[in-house]
């Protein structure tokens, strides 16, 4: 059925982002603002002052958000380059793709670290890190991912972040593809810094990313930044100096992320979005059962914003047959990413809905057939 | 004459980046791409065809360009960043803020240095650059600004590079403001490295930059990264592999920008916008004087990219009261950035005409009389 007419819209992104996003949200794009300019600025508050509340946070109890140009893991590595000393030692958990980059950053930081690995199909566990931070005092900061997209695993910030305080260690939670989305109890959880980005939950387009952190903390980390561009605590001073960026921001994705920003107030803020992720995983997955396709994790352990699937033990299917299928249908599903299985991923979350889902899932069984396959795959051998 | 009602259009930017866009290059952002995806892919690939293609440059004679998350300033940074061995030591030629953001990321990256200055309106001197490498063999790199758009003065990139060259030291070259308008010869100034950004005078949206660099020479600094985001020979690596970027991208900034590559080679290529930049340039520098106003640089060093305006000697002149009263109108030039004398400054690049420049003239003159201004000024003391 591949055809050399483009459709009537965009291919359908199911991929832990850059996501499909809104008409509005674009069309927010349709204008050239000046970043030094006091109407563009105003707009750049505004986009704090809502992050910031939709983090539950306040300026009054200490809280900033700081933002920064390039994707999520510019936001990630900038926590590290800016806030751990010279003699600082990070503890990474770390069971996917995304844990296993902050042992990157550290690496190329030059900045002590050791590694909590479990399997990548198992949350990461409170009572090993209670353990290292009880035999390792060199340990400064704990590092954790909260939605691995790996594998789309949630892992128990809430846990990890006690057993940080307790053994008074600072606390860095990776919460790219959860923030705005899934709930976060920041105080409850003892976090120090969380990072995410423009193009995740919030529904905006990519460009930059978001990091929160109480403030305080991060002016006692003056002179430990190792990056200009990456210098968290300059960017903040930047904001405070005269509201603006230091360096030239991605102007048009600002004002994308604004009207996102709306947009997610209009659904009914965070609760209104985690609602309907929650009614596109729940369609996804029983559709995927239906199908005889099997998602890699867990439901107890399984997020609801992006599942790895299992290939299936069926000699005609082949991935790239089935991207492309679904490619020319108007469909983009994911790569895996997991080292040891073979999967492929199908996001959630997104400006998609559940009848969006069900169109996928259709979609899915009719490119499977036309590869061959025996649809729906037998059970799994128990 | 300020009103309540938003203009028909957007505000005209007269500043160095983010600059007016045409609105076929907004609207290229209409589009949500997946960052994996194959269709994606082939617009990074043709965007760096287009790219080396423009700066005369072939990977036939080992040229590579990479594109880089975040603004022009990351991409310098990555530069020193990945390339610089620990033991190196790197000369910078500065005579304006951009000069000193690059001594400012040296000391982060506590990357050893030395500075030669020359005052903001005397261009970077060769001479003193051949006495310095003459005297301190433990300089490895040479930086130098083109278009230092603190004053817009022009740097004398080919007789600096053939000093380095000389002297056998690595070139690196800031164009981030001129790159795609002016002349750059790569083989004649001994080039290395390139930086430049997306929303400069290519006139895409900001949100990356690109860096021309040797791809052996670039290999050959492996292991030397001190910052992952910023690893250039990783990112390059990335693209060698499948294509992509290793982080995600700002799709629609590219998209972006894949529209802007199409318009400038329909304006004739480099040369084509360099004309209409200097015919920009001309008709404000005439509007200027016509006004009894002074650019603060001698013609000799003045690039036709931005202009720094001195402030009238005038009592009822302020460049807040100019500024708002032109931000009215719908026009939005820049501050000052020089640290000894107050200035103003006016862009001739983006997508401007010369009609343009005579519609900023013209307001300029009405607000300056809505200010109580004597205008036109009385000439300047000898």
């Amino acid at each position: 059925m591949s055809t050399q007419l483009p459709g009537s819209h965009d291919k359908l992104l199911f991929t832990p982002g850059p996501l499909t996003t809104s008409h509005a949200v674009k069309a927010a794009m349709l204008h050239d603002a000046g970043s030094w300019h006091f109407e563009f600025n105003a707009i750049v508050a505004r986009i704090r002052e809502r992050l910031l509340a939709l983090a539950g946070l306040s300026r009054a109890d200490g809280w900033e958000v700081i933002l920064l140009q390039g994707s999520g893991t510019f936001g990630v590595e900038a926590i590290f380059q800016t806030c751990v000393p010279p003699q600082g030692k990070v503890a990474v958990l770390a069971n996917g793709a995304y844990g296993e980059r902050i042992v990157q950053m550290l690496h190329h930081a030059r900045i002590d670290h050791a590694v909590l690995r479990t399997p990548e199909n198992v949350p990461a566990n409170p009572a090993a890190l209670d353990d290292l931070l009880t035999r390792d005092s060199a340990i400064t900061h704990v590092a954790a991912v909260h939605c691995e997209t790996t594998t789309g695993i949630l892992n128990p910030i809430d846990a990890l972040g006690q057993v940080a305080r307790q053994h008074r260690r600072l606390y860095i939670v990776d919460a790219m593809s959860s923030f705005g989305a899934l709930p976060i109890d920041f105080a409850a959880n003892g976090i120090d810094f969380l990072v995410s980005s423009s193009n995740k939950c919030i529904e905006g387009v990519p460009g930059f990313s978001f990091v929160f952190c109480r403030r305080p903390l991060l002016e006692s980390c003056a002179g430990h930044a190792r990056s200009l561009s990456l210098d968290l605590l300059a960017q903040l001073k930047g904001f405070d100096k005269n509201g603006q960026f230091r360096y030239t921001p991605p102007t048009h994705v600002l004002l994308a992320f604004d009207q996102a920003l709306k947009e997610l107030e209009a659904e009914g803020g965070r609760p209104g979005r985690e609602a309907r992720y929650r009614q596109n995983h729940a369609v996804l997955i029983a559709g995927l059962l239906s199908l005889g396709l099997h998602p890699h994790l867990d439901p107890a352990v399984q997020s609801p914003i992006i599942t790895a699937v299992d290939f299936p033990n069926d000699p005609h299917f082949s991935f790239d047959g089935l991207y492309r299928r679904l490619s020319d249908r108007g469909f983009i599903i994911y790569p895996g990413k997991l080292t040891q299985c073979e999967t492929f991923r199908v996001g959630s979350i997104g400006r998609l809905t559940s009848g969006d889902m069900e169109q996928l899932v259709f979609a899915i069984g009719a490119a499977l057939r036309e590869m061959g396959c025996s649809v729906p795959f037998a059970a799994r051998p128990a």
